[in-house]
């Protein structure tokens, strides 16, 4: 199977089956695929929950707009951004790239300083909104290993962000709740496997110029 | 090869070989994998230019920090998110989904009704934010399959969104340039492929609950 015909596999799953989960092999898989997210700089300014816990999963529910995939699902995956953009971000990442690329912390110093003053020079709102765009990269490639390892998946934005942060304890941590992914098996009789895809016209969707 | 592999072996490609063009039937199957994002609602907040022209790419590369890839590339992909948020976005999708799975267009009202609320209760810089979001899963979609078939490629947000607008007249399509993603082949001399790749450890990116 190649990734076109999995994104045709996949649905927005409405229901799951809650006796079926997901093995801690898969989930492995699946956490490997998002760490290997591209993002801007490099900087990677989320923090991904992934909740088993029944009992939790049953708090987020209210919080979640009552939807069954919340307690049903296998894994609830909670997507977290940087609710701001501190410069330790910048330097962790710096630190790191030293780290691993075996170069002079001293010689990156330079490019540190112009990442931060680029992030700075964003306004108020545009630094959440930023930190959230590069997290759904994540989420999207969340949904593709999903759809390559024959799990059911559904992303989710129908939630509370500021009942998580509540009850996820977020603010404290620095990280804002701004997309779900329920992960496990569809149910037999969710109907919403069964419906054709909707998607733009490939002539209405591009322009080539 | 599998998507972790696929992952493994892509890089933000730095140096494009200009003299090395990715096939038009290559083009079609990334155009795919874009279509089959996912999106909020099922919307596709966004459209994607498919810039070849080599006299509008170079007028590109000073709104893009002069970046070489802007001209080396094959393919330039501008990803433009949907500046406001309109009724028509949700009535044309009613009506598509109406017509893909054989409904009638009365009984989806309601649903459409919904969505219209939900999304006119976003505040306004929530709006374009929003639609941007969407825009990077697709973004990410088409890293992947890039990946998959072996093409190199480079998201960048480093360009003037404004100037952008400007130079290829969005905002009368009301839309808004919000990434980029150069595809093609890397250059032999790019030295960022050797790079050993710079990624969060597991236990900070992640958290089990």
């Amino acid at each position: 199977m190649n990734i076109i015909e999995n994104l045709e596999w996949r649905y927005a799953t409405k229901k799951f089956d809650p006796e079926k989960k997901v093995d801690e092999e898969t989930i492995e898989k699946l956490k490997k695929a998002i760490q290997l997210s591209a993002s801007s700089y490099g900087l990677q300014p989320y923090k991904i929950l992934i909740i088993e816990d029944e009992a939790l999963k049953k708090k987020l529910q209210p919080a979640s707009w009552n939807q069954s995939q919340i307690v049903d699902c296998s894994h609830l995956f909670v997507f977290c951004s940087d609710a701001t953009i501190t410069d330790e971000l910048t330097d962790d990442y710096v630190k790191l790239k030293a780290e691993v690329q075996s170069l002079d912390l001293a010689d990156l110093q330079g490019y540190g300083d112009f990442v931060k003053k680029k992030l700075s020079e964003k306004p108020g709102h545009e630094k959440a909104s930023w930190t959230t765009r590069q997290a759904y990269i994540a989420l999207a490639n969340l949904l593709v290993a999903c759809a390559e390892l024959k799990i059911d998946a559904c992303p989710m934005e129908g939630f509370e962000p500021s009942q998580y942060d509540e009850i996820l304890n977020l603010s404290k941590q620095g990280l804002k709740a701004c997309a779900l992914t329920t992960v496990g098996y569809r149910s037999e009789n969710d109907t919403a496997q069964h419906q054709a895809k909707v998607r733009k016209p490939m002539e209405i969707l591009f322009e080539k110029l």
